[in-house]
């Protein structure tokens, strides 16, 4: 069986196990998150279904948004941009950006991704395109705890953000999930 | 008590509790997902903490990009980055984009995002700086399922992203979970 029909079957399932509940449910959860944060964290696969658990976030809570390595292209980039979503539009007052240790970013290289992308047919012109792009983020990426504080640093100074929201930087161990504070946005 | 030092605290209960499980972990979890299996989704807090339990996506199967709208801002933004790290460097051979009714970014209009801005104090000239960008991207967003659509459309077209890789469209109901394709990247 395929990926798309497990995940619809697996949701047919879900969906006929949680009907009765769902019943009793009169007020649907909102979309303005309750706790007034937006999460910035890593695509990174150990951190799904887990980074949540491990800091107490429960539906209804936050907004979550994930890239490769938590970090920005721009000063209004797909990241950027949704965090300005979650301030002007959905009462945001603070961001927590989330690295993580063993993060694969510090080991992508322009090179590496070029190589990969030639051999799987990609065409030079379409690299070449990107070519300093593409050298600036995945060369320039080396620690994450580095890269935590350069992403928490270009947040503070965007000027489309305001100078209100505090903007925290933390670290997690992908394994066990514990947390370090590498940035606050406040005094503890 | 302020969010950041209720995280910790959560944090520091979330290890206590666990800490005899992680005892018995000899090998960690990868970070190479073991669907081979990436998906891009909305930030939207109800999806968080339920998204994947409504799909059957467990800790390990899958990278999870998030962003407003589960929308691109061009060829070569952070969730394409994103991506082609998941294709080139972690063996991802299907993408998900997965949007969902009752998306805030249909709402979300450049001239209701300046208006806040200018009340938050945000310069005018900082506003300037981005205002094409700004009217394409909020205003060009208007309804979710054309939208998984065109993301959908512009992955299969970008010349970075080899022509192998599956790429799905799906909508989910944000209170129910349920999900229905819009896309598919195969038969059935």
């Amino acid at each position: 069986m395929n990926l798309l029909s497990e995940i619809l079957r697996h949701n047919q399932e879900f969906l006929e196990r949680n009907k009765p509940d769902y019943g009793d449910v009169t007020e649907p959860v909102s979309k303005v998150p309750t706790r007034e944060v937006a999460i910035l964290t890593c695509m990174d696969t150990r951190l799904v279904n887990f980074m949540e658990q491990a800091l107490g976030i429960e539906r209804g809570h936050a907004k979550v948004i994930k890239s490769a390595g938590n970090s920005i292209s721009g000063v209004f980039d797909s990241v950027v941009r949704s965090l300005l979503v979650c301030i002007y539009e959905l009462g945001v007052s603070e961001i927590f950006v989330i690295g993580h240790y063993e993060c694969g970013m510090a080991k992508t290289t322009s090179e590496s991704l070029t190589k990969a992308m030639l051999s799987r047919g990609v065409a030079p012109e379409a690299i070449q395109m990107v070519r300093h792009e593409l050298e600036h983020w995945a060369d320039g990426f080396s620690h994450p705890v580095d890269n935590v504080q350069e992403t928490v640093s270009m947040l503070r100074m965007n000027p489309l953000i305001p100078k209100d929201v505090a903007i925290h930087g933390l670290m997690m161990h992908p394994n066990s999930g514990e947390v370090e504070v590498v940035e606050t946005g406040y005094d503890l």
